[in-house]
């Protein structure tokens, strides 16, 4: 088998620019590895069936969780429990990773506005 | 549930100094978030059950494959699918994220004397 592809986060993220979009960059075991550029509030929603790793590359991520918010800056990163309601948020544009299951919609169990049917690799 | 914790990459990376022994940071969906500090050459092994993924925090990771050396630097990564011979290596200290399956080997199916029977999660 020939040797893998190496994958350069900022290169992936300097291809796109829309918010809320995210893209998948990456598979590992069953999971789409995602990045995302994100600004203002997203909806309450959870994910019954899988964790959801975020890992912020730049900017500020804030998630607000029924008992608080939380936020999180470059090299950091949270696992937010399958089942466990979030409402991510960013003051200004932060660039993120994620890891979901593959093909598990962006808004988990509650369809919104927000709601990517397909998400696009590149 | 309350909200889960927050881990910084350089925070949990300061925590320890020796080589070639990945620490659990995080899990997500069956699998462990691991980093290490790595400086010369591992060994040559493969990971039946379990895809590899290693990202740079800080320096230059090697990858010796059977076709070639590939070189990452902060903020690139690979996933090396199962079953992939692969050799790690760095010439200088490299900082670095992996995720395995719940209780791989470092080794994979090939232990050497760099096998560690059982990481700590720090």
């Amino acid at each position: 088998m020939s040797a893998p592809a190496i994958v350069n986060l900022a290169e992936k993220l300097a291809s796109f620019s829309d918010h809320w979009n995210p893209r998948i960059i990456g598979r590992y075991n069953g999971n789409e590895i995602r990045v995302a550029k994100i600004e203002g509030e997203f909806t309450w929603h959870s994910h019954a069936e899988t964790d959801e790793l975020f890992m912020v590359v730049s900017g500020e991520l804030g998630i607000e969780f029924r008992d608080g918010i939380r936020r999180f800056g470059p090299g950091e990163f949270v696992v937010v429990p399958r089942g466990t309601e979030h409402k991510p948020f960013a003051e200004t544009e932060c660039h993120i990773l994620m890891l979901d299951r593959e093909g598990e919609p962006n808004t988990g169990v509650n369809p919104s506005d927000y709601t990517r049917e397909k998400l696009e690799t590149i």
